[in-house]
């Protein structure tokens, strides 16, 4: 049951590191602008940071990826003294939001393809990867009592899906990964930079055909 | 430690698929309510229809229901489809209500029993049932900022207790399951049935014998 | 993967048990404070009195401790019991605070033990510790819908970051278990306690060099 993680060639390793600290940040300055004190921010961290491929490595029954992983949690903490001691104007631009974007389409592409090499179905396997990129966001904006991403209309969770989907049908129709991989997580990553650039929204329930207050 | 889960005849995957379908349902009404896009719906459905049983099965150890079940996810898509595309009258009366009460009532059986299947004692084993029936709502609620069940008065969390409690007893007491599951599942949703039909609730703190207000 | 729990002495299973009742109480308090029913003072009991270890077992890989012990269940319910048949000034000084912080101090120290025994690493052993000792009331909060210890500035996580590292630190330097547990979580206890008895509180950021309102 408990197979072997993947061996990540080394650039997966590098994007999975980057991955991780970038989901830390946002973690991170999520605690700065409420105003909290350090552990509190470093807690953020690593749980933005962790959060989602826990729960994808809890569901498919693998080892938590980041538990006997040498660097993952150190580096959560030094992403919590950056943001710490860093000066706040730093961040304050879009490029926190951007870098993101590129976290959760390489988030939503890994977690599906580590989900398909345990054995899930392409459908439950492109779920992980959706969770991948989203779980450890939402668990942050529960945790801080702010509304979650899951309550905002952006499209989000929807290039995770595009991501996630795509390299699920790649994989299962045996296409090489080094096009389905990069292919997939760039189709997220532009789907999200879109609704970036321009505010794009996802109609909600009531304003798709009944019309508003309907 | 990883036993294999207990085949259900064919009445019972058919009753556990209708008890995900309809706790789908609930999220995806939830979702509706709110106002959400297509995308929370669909990721409500599949928590609030899923919730429950992955967290029983995370606690006593079994490989999580769901994940390698060709059929759930789709389904809870398929309901998700379902709650987007249908006139919302369908969902105003207390259909819904009743519906959930059935699932809840089962899901607390089935969850007990596949727990003391797992070798724990009927204490844990009826705790897991109350899990698997309410977990799955509470989990919704929480990611939707909604004040959950637990912090109702409503008889809710007592009914799946009282199917999870029969199903344990009878069970540990050798009695044949064609008697003691229908039984179970039956007073638990009576109770429940009782409080929606009755607006029953239980007593709060405070009013039990200190009068309002100490 | 799944090694056995390491068979605690007598007395550590006596700390353990009591560490559990102390944080069952704080749960099953909530619920009254918030004037709830006894399913959810129950509920809450459970919750706060397992979760930081439930979720320390899951992210070990570990069986989950409480679920196969026969006794840390009825305990959390003969605690849900105490705390609703007793009269509510028992609980109104600051009796439980000083229990938790026995409690936070005791857990952060076992936690890091187990998590090491299970072979992680000091720094990650010592996050389990963490975890061990805040989760269960997080979660509690989460729940409630109350803002998290994780929302306060007070010496809490912090109390149990300094347990945790000890324990760590010393176990890693093969110093004797009869010293380094106790020490530990003397340290651990000191600090909060010296947080509740003078209200200290660790800077937030804004605070901490910028100035107010920066």
């Amino acid at each position: 049951m408990l197979q072997n993680v993947p061996a990540l060639p080394g650039i997966f390793r590098f994007l999975d590191l980057a991955g991780i600290a970038v989901f830390a940040l946002s973690g991170a300055l999520l605690a700065v602008r409420l105003r909290r004190d350090f552990v509190t921010l470093a807690f953020f961290a690593l749980v933005t940071g962790v959060g989602g491929g826990s729960v994808r490595d809890l569901l498919i029954d693998a080892p938590v990826f980041w538990v006997r992983d040498p660097l993952v949690a150190p580096l959560c903490l030094a992403v919590a003294l950056l943001a710490w001691f860093s000066p706040e104007r730093w961040w304050e631009g879009r490029l926190l939001v951007w870098a993101d974007a590129v976290g959760l389409a390489a988030y939503a592409v890994l977690g599906t393809v580590k989900a398909l090499d345990y054995g899930l179905t392409p459908v439950t396997g492109a779920l992980m990867g959706v969770i991948t990129g989203c779980a450890g966001g939402i668990i942050r904006d529960v945790l801080a009592g702010q509304p979650s991403i899951l309550m905002r209309p952006e499209i989000y969770i929807t290039a995770a899906t595009l991501a996630a989907a795509l390299a699920a049908g790649g994989t299962v129709l045996g296409l090489p990964r080094e096009v389905v991989w990069p292919g997939a997580a760039l189709a997220g990553f532009v789907l999200r930079g879109a609704a970036i650039r321009w505010s794009l929204a996802i109609p909600e329930y009531g304003r798709k055909r009944n019309g508003p207050g309907s």
